[in-house]
């Protein structure tokens, strides 16, 4: 298989390109970005010397000098519908890391990130949570991959939701996350000095996550989801734990909500599921495509459910070569395998 | 004024005696411990070298030199019920670190922390929050210090409490700590590499800052205040954010609860109400006796509170001086300046 | 006392500020600095919220309502010099942090930092570090605060240079430093991202630093002092350790050196000596004025002396406020006590 | 392949493992420790389950289901020495991670490590740095994978060494180490509050590294090495930067430095020469069994040579996945692209 990457200088890309470098089944033949005098990757990201040292050309399926397969794009929301047609016009396969094939609703999406410049392209995306919509995956030519805090609520929840076991206009979803998730732009807020020995909220009044988890949990089941999402930056390189509070319908222990969760995830080769007493760590999951999740119940009805991933691997990078993995046939966990 | 430190080996000590030893008033007399030998406090902290470095003697009111004025207890819960007595016959007053004085209903203290040897007392000790029980403080023989979930909690809902603007029953806490709330005890779960680039969940199933939190909010005036907490450890050495999500019980912006907030605290010298567009985080308060809050109002009638402390300090040792200087009539600011 | 600070908004202001705040003789009159609308200090950075609200205005001493008794100056190289004249001419005594008045062969200063604005009160400034220049400092109408690096390195050596204990053509100097050090500009070199997890050298082909350390070790009596200088980040905020390689001219161990160490630095209250197998600490000296340091003797003629600073304290501000109270005949220690 | 781990719950191990379990070639079929009740190596560190989850049996050759065809072990120094003779004694070719073999003369082993109770086999095991011993690897029944500090010393020096450049009696060695190297025992000097925001010197006045170094040096062509080291443990959880500087036996200049590096490297999968101004960093090399390293000229005659491992990877793990690579005759980055 031949892939391009679209947006090869995001923090993102770094990974993707790891993970492809060692992938059997992939070559990478076109790094496409928009730094002058096309340097190499490993200019840019001097660790991918001797893993790849490509150079970074430009963004168009002309720049490929053979045509792929598949083009990954890491361009940032509202970048990204600017280039993906041209690719699936070409007859390339497409996933697409950016918001913008996310919502089938556009009005949604409009109200969060502004004007759609592919509306004709939006129906035919397949939201790319292989737990979720396997059988879709496979036969999309565009992928849309899923936002990181997003894939964390919607893995922790589905078995629960498509279960009925949550009320689902009561969810609070706190989660904490490593400072990848701000991505490579050099702000104040990105400084050394200001995240380490720090914790914070951001977006408290709202976080443009949150209709997406809204559209993740109603794949997963759960119609007219409400979530109060508040997100965090802890002190770490990578990681998303979200720590989400839900009401039960029925009564349910911890030992019952850890069976409907096993169940749901039988046989799945990425999700782990824990105890309770046991509890998900970023750690645990950090450089995997894992999801670990857990749920307990407590007094009032409640449950707690926690779910860590990797932000930039399952909530990123090693999520899109799943998705790939499953869109071309390929054993699901080629390449990915801790 | 000369006070005894009684449990002085234990992290929550240096910070006490770091500020004692500057505080204008004040003369450590006396530091009780269990060490063999009478070690210096310095060569079990090194860094107090030159700031303090008296030997740790036993743990009886006459092991002091001379009678203190004021005996500090940093020692584990369970055990200060066993030392407090005596302090108090000999006509010493006293501030307890731990929860063995912080419950007036014994029943519920047994429930989390087991037998209590000294009831008689208990019904005396004034909880020592002093934005809501100052003049009590005052004229207390021995006061409860707060533990550092409880304090953050109760200053983050109090002034939304007090004016009814919250449900009691509907009370969301996640709490985000730092290392150091594990106390100096080497285990595995303190290591370097299990914490370091890791958030995980702990005591997920109940935690027994949850009853202490339902009685700091009673009086904060929240009736029937029930609490779903989870606590968090995140990589960093102190600090506290908790993120509280609450219903509210009519409609408020957000503006409206920074309004209810300031009025609440105005003129308190170490609660700091932010706009919620700025938000709380735990480096600003780090080393200091500050609070930092603030709300901001959700969709659904909800509201997201947050607090930050520095939980070795508004969390435990600067929290009791500031009691220490409400109890003798100090200025309540005095060695508290950041 | 008042005092005046120019480049009010940098990180070692911030520093600076705190300790000036609660300084029981300063009364802070002026903060000057460059951004538009005279922001409170405070808005600039949050923490100082309660502890310094004034307006951060202009440079010139006609900006200071009052005029002060002495000025700060928190500049970058090359711009102090720009504005420090201006004020002595006023009469206000200065303290400058850059190394814009360190060095009295003025070509040395060419070399490494540019043409100079201010050569005629070259001459007249002392190299602030009072445990060398202590009565100098005293009379002095303008004081060059010393760089981090050398601190560090000067106040390690200065007793074996003084004693003619080391070779000085043969002093390997490789010194580690929080993140700080690199200052509060917002680029990609300062990012979490790039920092955490990693450690690195830099400027390795020879460091500013290196000069101003052969003139502090000038100062502590060691002429014709050679120095290969390294110097390193570590992901933290803050703390500088030294390790130094030096070759000693006659045999001595860990005692002697130990011995010779703590007799220079007797009666000293910053200088605290450690035993060799005690070893200095960042986070020893963590927020305070403290300089730990200990020589151990090796094989082959060679001993390694390590010293640790905080590089925003006896590295920059607290050592600023021991040269004011020096300069001031207040007492060496005031508002300085950890 | 059929390997066996030994010493299977040390940090060390759960790399190992990771490494072996995606080894094209390779099958574990025993893990040997001395836990009670033979629990699932995912129990002891979560983080593989679903990677592996094989039970941890007993230390002997007779607890492999199977005849490995190689052993790994991972045990403490002085405790290899007594569960290696019994592999080699059944056929099974071993590969050490502890010092026990890595001295061919053993007065300098029991100097440092005490009395070595394998005495036969010390002079048939070969240093296992396969860019200086490769064909000896090849063959060898028992070989000895290097210490980490040593590995990045004797990679960043023996270009130099070989090439006679450098005065092998001045060498002078400043490590900095990620606290993961101080092992998996949870003692006050691991805790996360002890190590964070600190840099500390240790074992200053001797490491056994040292004499070590020195062996690998004399592997490099350095005859008659002195070496002054002094390590360091940083805040983070992996990684080695070796800092060292030489007195060079000819003038050179750091092109000159670069060009020898690189011609002794050519051709080396592992080994990355940086030009100097770029510098190695650990976290270029985290998680890999990469080398970076570079050589910048200074004044006086001298050099610093940089040099960046992952202490647990090409320190450890890793690296002893090369040499199984080497002595089985298969691909040598197997297994080890990034």
């Amino acid at each position: 298989m031949k892939v391009s990457i679209i947006g090869a200088t995001a923090y993102t890309s770094r990974d993707l390109i790891k993970l492809l470098a060692r992938h059997p089944q992939v070559e990478i033949v076109h790094l496409g970005g928009r730094r002058e005098g096309h340097p190499a990757i490993s200019e840019i990201f001097p660790e991918l010397r001797g893993i790849c040292d490509m150079p970074v050309t430009g963004m168009e399926p002309s720049d490929a000098p053979v045509r792929p397969d598949l083009a990954f794009f890491t361009l940032p929301h509202g970048v990204a519908h600017g280039c993906v047609p041209a690719f699936l016009a070409a007859g390339v396969r497409c996933i697409d890391f950016s918001a913008d094939y996310r919502f089938d609703d556009l009005k949604v999406y409009e109200e969060w990130y502004g004007k759609h410049g592919d509306p004709g392209n939006v129906g035919a995306a397949v939201y790319g949570l292989p737990e979720l919509t396997r059988s879709r995956v496979a036969e999309a030519d565009l992928v849309a991959n899923p936002g990181c805090y997003p894939t964390s609520v919607a893995l922790g929840l589905a078995p629960l939701a498509a279960d009925g076991l949550i009320e689902p206009s009561d969810i609070i979803v706190d989660s904490k996350s490593g400072v990848s998730g701000r991505g490579n732009k050099p702000d104040r807020g990105s400084m050394y000095c200001e995240c380490n020995e720090d914790v914070r909220a951001y977006n408290v009044s709202g976080h443009r996550h949150e209709p997406e988890m809204v559209r993740a949990l109603e794949l997963a089941g759960a119609r007219g989801a409400a979530v109060t999402f508040t997100p965090h930056l802890v002190p770490m390189d990578r990681g998303i734990l979200s720590t989400i509070v839900v009401r039960l319908t029925r009564p349910a222990g911890t030992a019952d909500l850890f069976q409907v969760m096993s169940d749901f995830y039988a046989g799945e080769p990425f999700v782990r599921v824990l105890s309770g007493e046991e509890q998900p760590r970023t750690k645990a999951v950090a450089f995997t495509n894992y999801c670990d999740v857990a749920a307990v119940a407590r007094q009032g009805g409640r449950a707690v459910v926690t779910a860590a991933i990797d932000n930039l691997m399952k909530g990123a990078s090693s999520q899109a070569v799943q998705n790939m993995n499953v869109m071309f046939g390929l054993e699901e966990t080629m390449g990915l395998r801790a």
